[in-house]
């Protein structure tokens, strides 16, 4: 396997990694063994070394991994080593709660800004971001050099939204609106459904699931 | 396979089906062949067909499902076709978010207590819910009825407030701290993990992979 094809578990997993190696604790941990890298992340260490053998050797046997070298080589991994700048559209109280999220520069992620239609919202400043016309969109993708954007709009805005952020040439939405997108091939849309979320939970906690 | 059992991939396709015939347009649709309901929630027509004939026979040849029958039969599966009390804890942008959702009423979920610990926010009405002492949470849990708790408190207060949870006798927890959290086996967790999506999202937008 190489990093081109790492499956959806995987991919997970190593984000459940590089969170616990960003928010280590003690700060100065220097080495930790995979079985306390999987009791931290909920994951069995023989997943642990299983998942990072195929990224090389960073396990010294009794020792544990490097803390600051395998965090820098997840992140690596992951495109999460240099800065990328994520554009949200959508500034309502979830859009707001997500740009407040005060861990995204442990991932190099930083939301540059926010777009609403809403004259109401244009011009407010939500967690140090302004939020912005919408209709601007696409000479700010461009300015911002954003790869990614984060759709927070009710569920009727979703798709126009998304087409216009795929045509101002974003690559990645992570849509929060409760409805499908339709996005080309060349666009990785993954769906955040609380509702499907819900019903997962309401099946598994019913009686009898 | 009996719906004891259903996998996870499935549940969440169900769990799509149900939001599309919630939703559906025209709202007096009577029936809904499998390639429409398909093209609707992205999933392959077969797929659908194989997904709704482990629970009966719904379809009929050239004319499709019946709309009602099938949203019935899923809420079902899904312990949605009654009434389910759901509390928050946590009431800050996210919760707020979240509580102001207008869809749960369509699959019988109602967020009927907001809980949380800052005296600034307790008394607070958000979306219609009072927000109220995170002290009383075990008694009003009892009170209410509640199987399932929504939890939108920083990473740092998650793991105290899964436990108050778990002591006050609540099933399933949506977890959106971004922490795992510990539960014993008969407590299901299902998380909700903002940063996790967003490494996905970088590693899949990236040159070459």
């Amino acid at each position: 396997m190489t990093s081109r094809s790492i499956p959806e578990p995987t991919l997970k997993r190593l984000a459940g990694y590089l969170r616990c190696l960003n928010e280590i604790d003690p700060p100065d941990l220097e080495f930790i063994a995979s079985e306390e890298l999987g009791r931290r992340t909920q994951c069995p260490a023989e997943l642990v070394r299983r998942d990072l053998s195929y990224f090389g050797e960073f396990g010294r046997r009794g020792v544990g991994y490097n803390v600051a070298l395998l965090r820098q080589t997840i992140a690596k991994i992951l495109h999460l080593n240099q800065r990328q700048n994520v554009i949200l559209v959508g500034a309502g109280n979830l859009g707001r709660a997500l740009v407040a999220y005060p861990g995204w520069h442990q991932y190099n992620l930083v939301i540059v800004a926010a777009f609403d239609t809403d004259p109401a919202r244009i011009g407010e400043e939500i967690g140090g971001v302004r939020v912005e016309d919408a209709s601007r969109l696409s000479e700010r993708v461009d300015e911002l050099g954003a790869r990614m954007a984060i759709l927070t709009v009710p569920a009727q805005a979703a798709q126009p939204a998304a087409d216009q952020l795929i045509a101002a040439g974003i690559k990645g939405i992570l849509n929060f609106a409760p409805t499908p997108l339709e996005a080309p091939r060349s666009v990785v849309v993954r769906n955040v459904s609380v509702i499907t979320e819900m019903a997962a939970l309401s099946y598994l906690t019913s009686e009898g699931a």
